[in-house]
């Protein structure tokens, strides 16, 4: 036992309780809307964060390299006490679902064709513990990334033997995936993007990336991978400019690309601030186009130039974020993954509970916010009235797409000008703070 | 006369002249890569700036109220002394080109049909100065965002009745453009955005953005106007979130509404820094996809988070700019607009001479650059190398599009791992440093 | 009456109310911690975003130019109409003060005389009106930034006329604000700042504004005046550096030139964050050198780089800044002023007092949320000890300041290695949560 | 031999050379206003990143595992083989100085009287090869920031122990500076700072670091070291705020407590701009204050929130740079440390020479630009012109101290309004770009 400290899983106790170790919203039966909590939050743990997570940062080594899971010596050995600690955790969190690299659960072998044997041996072990604890796995994905062959890039890398080798890595992770029974996964292009134009071949380098989607488009169909393949936008670090930018910047990637019905979006909240959006930006830019696949749901600082990856604690963005996902009726297949790390200094095994059932506990309040405001029609009963000139006249002739500039020039000599109604920001703004404390 | 203290076109006196009112670098006639100058840079003053512009902002009013051109009391007279003095300008600073606004050009009238009126007088004028002076129209544009009865947005106001009051208003100015013979037509949506989320269909207004973007197609056609059609992508302000955010953004929305044929971008640099990039960025992913159309060349400040416009001085941008267009074979029929103000405390004539030359000085002294790294190939060689293992083996299988995921691990299976080789950006940086000093 | 559809004062009407013209949680006699809402919050409003605002930005005009006040011809009917309108503002609204700027209340005159002549018309007016309210003045100060002799500076001008100038009228407004009772006395020094240093003697214009201190001081002392003098940090805008970027700037100036005992600070939440640095940090830097005075508790935009001056809406910044407040044993003289304007499309009326009322039932929730967590020693036991070793053994010899490196290196040498201990960032946060619903 | 490619010293070889092996601009013996370029510029190496960085980030390991130095397994040995490379590589560059943590040079022990021994032995080299080389030390200094004992502060840590440890160990670092004739020291705070405010007594904090400082300056007279005192100000990462945030907090700091006299500033290129400064503005306010003590070069990316630590390459910066230096009278007895890392796929040693050599020629390049300007006056005399006002009249009597408000009220009620005079930012611009090419 890796937690003797937690000694059953996680109980709900209701707002009032002060126990640190339970949670005040998160009630996974509760029914909103129609569904359970659990059925619409569908939290996933982060293996490299919560297990692999050693508090290092660019100015200093590793805060909680005691872990008990770290003790044994041969890297196998380590990495099936991880796996073990992990399900452990996932159980007393009381969680349905967990995400992981292929890196993270497995070692390097001395070549390829060992860590492939050792990803297998892991991946073994893995769904045996899935099988017994019930949970499941929400996304795989490959660490193309950390492994300095991937210095310039992954699938985009000036040298087609690193593409090469990124091809057959996914390949694996793939295999892995689909074997526990993942329900999406996920492509996060952590070297893929530059660093100076003056050594990058911008175009080519675009074009790789297509053509490496689509050899994992025709890898999918050949073995019959049914889950989601996801695309998650980052503007930047570890490269000054990551292809990924934002949501629009992937949607119209795939565009050009011919890769539209292939890929839907991971939004990471703390990803879309670094990119200058708000999170419900980037979660709306996504939705509207019917791409909106899942979510990580860890945010930054607004002070901090960086990935701080910090455990969501604003019931505000917890509500703005609900709202698209009620919206668009759900987030499934996909889910509200936390790829969010202790602060370096949060260095106990107890701060890993506080930490998610804060998040997780902040979003369950985000969604009955979001649920409550929508059942009582406050927004969109004002939004439809604001553009309630559509549907009518002059309006609902635009919205035909059979106006014309000349008809519009005939309307406006006839009727003048328009009258300017308040947009009442401030209004709005109040209603959700009444809903953030009394829903 | 509107300038008396500059008697004549300023002249280029090379790089060793000590006086303020000559051009170190800008010789039009010189030839670059078999264009002259002229035909290269395109140069343009933007209107608005350079003649309407008052020195205020938002925590104080006109530092120059005293412009000649304003005494007059009648706004129409006012309109006509603008216009006098803008081409004694522009001919006496020797560019070939300017571009407007309908409303920088003519005051509006006590209604829309009067306003009308009053552009076409202007118009008429304009038309005889350039006739005059040889002075040609790079672009002109509506400005549907000052009047409050475009505080929610034009194309995407919530109000159908301020879409059309902003489709009669392009209607007049495209007509006004093809009149005066414009070589481009600019968009730039300066309160096509939102505020807040809370009071805002975002898919509703997309649309509508694209309904009028196809309704200006529609009478572009129709008057047979064949300059170009340029978006203009901008981050955020006025609005917090402008919906053409920046290349990608707006590149996006063009491939979504079948609207790519119709429409290239306009490249702001002062834009493209607020948006997260570097103006090389923007240009090169603009200029990638075919749709760089045109340039500003106003920077901002990196400490400031608003659009300062300032007159572009740095050779690092000039140059890295030049690489682009001149890659792409040059910027026709688009140029390059000064879209930039004087700072507030610049508050003399001559103050607009000297912002202006260094402008162009600092893009010819980039231009010269540019074309000198170019045909060197000092660059362009280290990149080909740099990618050159996709022209064979692997590579070129990965290239074709014919390579798999399975085939890519028979690769690594066989060859192992690939050697990381040096990107070499200080290498490369030091190059263009050189350039900078000695081209 | 100027806003009929305000019956009367805004009355309390607890959480649950719907009615957005009541307060949710100013409760102005409800005591917190000893004292009433009323007497912690000091609420006032500022006179120039109220009832002088326009609605105008940099990229458009007015959208609120209807008010009622502003249908006089004659500036000094308008500027009287104006003071009828606030007072009828802040009493319907039920605040207990007001802030005003010189220029705000006064037209100018024909020459500096005149101007002075209509600032004491004003004043009579408003004492006569602060007699029949009993609404009081928080502060006064001084426009020395709009008018063009300021653009480069007041008191840091290069030319002394323009130093003169702003002089005489720091003069008048300090009579002003002392005839008014003023409690207070602000400076923000809205061009003291440079554009760029090329042309700024930097050291000069340091010592000239620490003379302009001085001055003020000498006449505060001469006529008597009791209120605070207070400096108001902001890092930039208008000019591209001011010289109060930050509570630790404006401290250093301070102590650099003998001012510390004759200013306090005047701390921003909008202005704060474009220094980088979050609201509750500068009012604790302000408030642990004994020299907070008071708050802007307007707030900007994460995600725009300059300032929006928007109603305070949140409710972590309110706790956050109360925490501060409710330890230093409150802002007194100074107050919680609304530095903050409506959004340019919030153009009715009644959306000034959604605003207000909105900002105001912030802190009061706020002050209700961080008095709860005072009074329930949560994070106070927390923080005592964690720094408990500073009261015992080594600690308390640093402590006393008697230690020394030779005797640390002993106890090292001694002890060996310290124990690393979590410092629980997440689980704090998750009780701020807790507070936040259920206080 | 580590450096087998460069066979001998770098030699200046004139603009014009093609050699990326060579100096541009740097020629050691050149006079310029009297000094030699060696004397003006004083170029330090950064042990850290020059011998054992490793071109890992947050998303990736070393790149550079395989540098020569690195090949042995015991950590003395390879501490040894690393100084040997280093100062092969001072020597072959041709700089005057180098830098180091007591950590970069010498292996932690099994205990802190071990790490003490493994830093005398590695002194005891260190001074060998300076005596061999001529090479001189310009700063020690500690890292009291990695090991995860420091995680919550070395001097402002909560746990006292934490500080003691921090105490002894700069004494340590303080002795080894003495021994190898160190220049200066410096104290950069790592992780003197807080991560929230929830857990941090910010009071006790700024107090401890201020007792730490004068014990640092008790030491210092005690065992007679000659060196200046030096603080590296930093706004962020890796804490979320670090005391030490930019030039005016710092002086702030030193002027509560105590320590002006005791010490000056080392200013940094790229914190200066992660505190939304420009480079020349820190060094302007450390310098106008007399603290300017010593510089890092490095620069960041203004599109990125970290410290990238870049090679500087702009020769405006450097020209900015130079001009305070020079008003100054020189950087001695700090100097211009290179705290440059490598981009991570730079991963060859001869990037190592090009990316120093690169920095050396901007920095001279910017040195030779700055002193023309000087010598023809063309800032200068602008500038005093500018501020003429204050030399006679009114504006003398307020240099003077002896003015009043009254008395500028008179002045002002005879004389009227000033006279706006342009300042001239663009003509003055256009100065900088002339010098930035002919000078």
């Amino acid at each position: 036992m890796y937690f003797p400290e937690v000694k059953k899983t996680i109980q709900f106790e209701g707002r009032k309780s002060k126990n640190p170790l339970a949670f005040k919203y998160y009630d996974e039966n509760k029914v909103i809307m129609g569904k359970t909590m659990k059925e619409h939050l569908r939290f996933a743990i982060a293996y490299w964060h919560t297990l692999k997570g050693t508090g290092a940062d660019m100015f200093g080594g590793s805060t909680v390299w005691n872990r008990p899971w770290n003790k044994y010596e041969k890297p196998l050995d380590a990495a099936k006490a991880a796996m073990e600690a992990a399900f452990e955790f996932f159980d007393k969190l009381g969680v349905a679902f967990w995400c992981f690299h292929d890196i993270d659960i497995a070692p390097a072998g001395k070549d390829f064709s060992e860590s492939c044997k050792n990803l297998e041996t892991m991946v073994k072990q893995a769904k045996a513990l899935q099988k017994k604890t019930g949970v499941k796995l929400l996304w795989g994905t490959t660490n193309a990334f950390s492994n300095p062959r991937f210095t310039h890039g992954a699938a985009t890398n000036p040298d087609a033997h690193a593409f090469a080798y990124a091809a057959a890595q996914v390949k694996h992770a793939l295999d892995a995936t689909q074997e526990l029974g993942g329900q999406n996964y996920v492509f996060w292009g952590g070297r893929e993007g530059y660093e100076t134009l003056l050594n990058t071949d911008y175009k080519h380098e675009q074009e790789q990336l297509a053509r490496f989607f689509h050899m994992a488009v025709d890898y999918k169909k050949k073995i019959g991978f049914k889950g989601s393949f996801l695309i998650e936008p980052k503007p930047k670090e570890p490269t000054k400019h990551q292809y990924d930018f934002d949501s629009a910047t992937v949607l119209n990637f795939l565009r050009a690309n011919n890769l539209m019905e292939y890929f839907k979006l991971n939004i990471e909240a703390n990803h879309a601030t670094l990119a200058g959006h708000t999170f419900e930006h980037e979660l709306t830019v996504a939705s509207e186009a019917g791409h909106l696949g899942s979510i990580d749901a860890n945010t930054g600082d607004p002070n901090l130039g960086w990935d701080t990856d910090q455990f969501p604690t604003s019931f505000y963005t917890a509500t703005y974020a609900s709202l698209v996902v009620l919206k668009q009726g759900g987030i499934a297949p996909g889910g509200i993954n936390f790829d969010a790390k202790l602060r370096r200094g949060s260095c106990d095994l107890n701060d890993l509970f506080y930490a998610h059932i804060g998040g997780m506990d902040t979003f369950a309040r985000g969604l009955e916010t979001a649920a409550k405001i929508i059942e009582d029609n406050v927004l969109d009963n004002f939004v439809a009235q604001r553009y309630s000139s559509y549907s009518k006249g002059i309006g609902k002739k635009i919205m035909s797409g059979k106006s014309s500039f000349e008809e519009c020039e005939k309307f406006i000599i006839e009727k003048g000008e328009p009258t300017l109604v308040s947009g009442r920001q401030e209004f709005l703004e109040n209603i959700i703070n009444d809903y953030i404390i009394n829903a």
